[in-house]
């Protein structure tokens, strides 16, 4: 196999929102695989949140600048000279925004689409997208039975799991959403219990007549005002599950701390951030279960999969960040121009 | 018995640091016990930053305006029409910012002087202060043989005890404190491992310098900036204790929130508040640990006793903010003029 790979290097650190130049696009050749290893043609890449704090020198994993845009993918195996992958394969690996990748095998696993399960499912619901509702929710969280749930960008990839593996498990769930229609789609075809829309000025009225039982798990993804108004919801031994900022990855100043800590304090409560590889032992118990839930139709995938060449990424990167996608945005990789 | 009983009663709500005037010495008859109550004459006040938070509306159990101010006390019965406490017995309740009180006996308990122990021990080391320390370290901190732990306000009352539980324990102990004697009591007097002078131009080269090994429990009573320092220095699956926050208790403006609070996401690691009265069960097995503790020499009972009468008490209050005083802070009272 010859031809070009196309790839976004990180070009220059952000200071606040990012811009297109802080990536370079750069065409390489296809590489060509060694004994032991095989060639990817990346097919779906997952657009996280995490990637922006990725970009920052002060993260504990950062993308070197100059380095390929860590991004965690499927892909096709288009050669192979590795026993434990053939050509046709199905894989899911941290491959990168590029269009083809080398691996080892390294954390490197097959994937399937079947009924009801698109190769997209693997980036969200059965990737760690749907590991970290699951293990932020059940274990972070120690949900239980009877339960009163609050989740802030519950229209989002883990937000939306989260709410329903919560309504699953019998508990009452509220659900923060930018807009009317955010708002409705976590009723009508999530199972929410209730829906708050922060844009709307009576916010703070919404919050509080939704959560008149007090919240026992808010499972925050925003931060900044919306984590610090929940946090005066919260019921006494209450926990709150920080799994994300999106409100506050791009800050150009310091992240915004939540003023209402001390409520901690005063009513026995605590809050736990859900770092996601500390559960990896138990992926395969999370992703059985949420694949029977799917099967079984209790359990809905919301997918924003959008169709594109590899050169869209800044776009679609940025539409995480502007309150515009709903569910997991991945981005389908088109055949290049 | 007939004279006159002084009292300090809360006249108005402060924002930001109090004034004298936020209170009203007020002089009343002192009153007659009626069948199955006590007079107590009150001899030790409990000087803490509590107070100031229960001077505030939004507090879960604010003092009234008009009332007499809330304070944990030591007092001497001295006419008793209750079959449960007689005359000569000291006790301790929350008698209040007074000279005299009655009681039913509820929420009361006798306490006694004995070699090695104080009177003001019991509001101390085997009072809220202590349970505060012992809980919040073994219990919300989840205190485990060889940790690291981080204390702040390691002069105070709560954390001089919940460093050296800490020693006693078997782990790391770094304090901090404000000022080169302080700094030294932490290490000379209690055994704490090293110690920090936050009022050092170079204090975060020395909380860097001495948490080399990160911090598994880190027992704040502070906030603000403290806090937010201390969270860059976590271990993975680090706990912070959030005992108090006094450098937050008088802000004018809104409570500053920790910045830093994302490392609670990216080092798996928790904050939790330690709210005592959730243990009350258990006070019984704490009071006789620490009481074992300090006939054995372990413990010692950092007190800062300071004789005065009642109307010395806003000025007393005060002291607790400027940083200072060492240990626990207790008006003993004497005689009115």
């Amino acid at each position: 196999m010859t031809g070009t790979n196309r790839q976004f290097r990180l070009a220059a650190r952000p200071v606040g929102p990012f811009d297109d130049s802080d990536f370079e696009l750069v065409r390489t050749p296809v590489p060509v695989p060694g004994d032991g290893e095989f060639l990817v043609k990346v097919t779906h890449l997952s657009i996280d949140p995490a990637m922006r704090g990725w970009m920052n020198a002060g993260h504990v994993r950062p993308v070197d600048v100059g380095a390929v845009m860590r991004a965690i993918t499927i892909g096709k195996v288009v050669h192979s000279r590795h026993s434990g992958f053939a050509e046709g394969d199905f894989v899911h690996g941290t491959f990168g925004v590029q269009e083809f990748a080398l691996s080892d095998g390294a954390g490197v696993y097959k994937v399937h689409s079947e009924e009801g399960r698109s190769l997209a499912a693997y980036l969200g619901v059965l990737g760690m997208t749907g590991m970290t509702a699951y293990f932020g929710l059940l274990d972070v969280g120690r949900l239980a039975m009877g339960d009163v749930v609050l989740v802030s960008g519950a229209a989002g990839a883990v937000g939306s799991v989260a709410g329903q593996i919560a309504r699953i498990k019998g508990a009452h769930v509220i659900g923060i959403a930018g807009g009317p229609e955010k708002a409705g789609m976590l009723v009508d075809r999530l199972g929410f219990s209730a829906a708050i829309d922060y844009k709307r000025d009576d916010f703070l009225d919404q919050l509080r007549d939704r959560t008149t039982r007090y919240v026992d798990v808010f499972f925050d993804n925003v931060g900044g005002d919306i984590l610090d108004q929940g946090l005066t919801r919260l019921a006494h031994g209450g926990r709150v599950v920080i799994s994300g900022a999106i409100s506050q990855y791009d800050n150009s100043n310091a992240v915004v701390g939540p003023s209402n800590y001390l409520t901690l304090l005063y009513r026995s409560a605590s809050m736990a951030g859900v770092a996601v590889p500390a559960f990896a032992d138990r992926y395969p118990e999370a992703m059985a279960q949420m694949s029977d839930w799917l099967a079984a139709g209790q359990l809905t995938s919301i997918e924003d999969t959008v169709h594109g060449g590899i050169g869209t990424f800044p776009a679609m990167l940025r539409r995480l960040f502007t309150g515009k996608n709903t569910g997991k945005l991945v981005l389908e990789l088109e055949p290049q121009a």
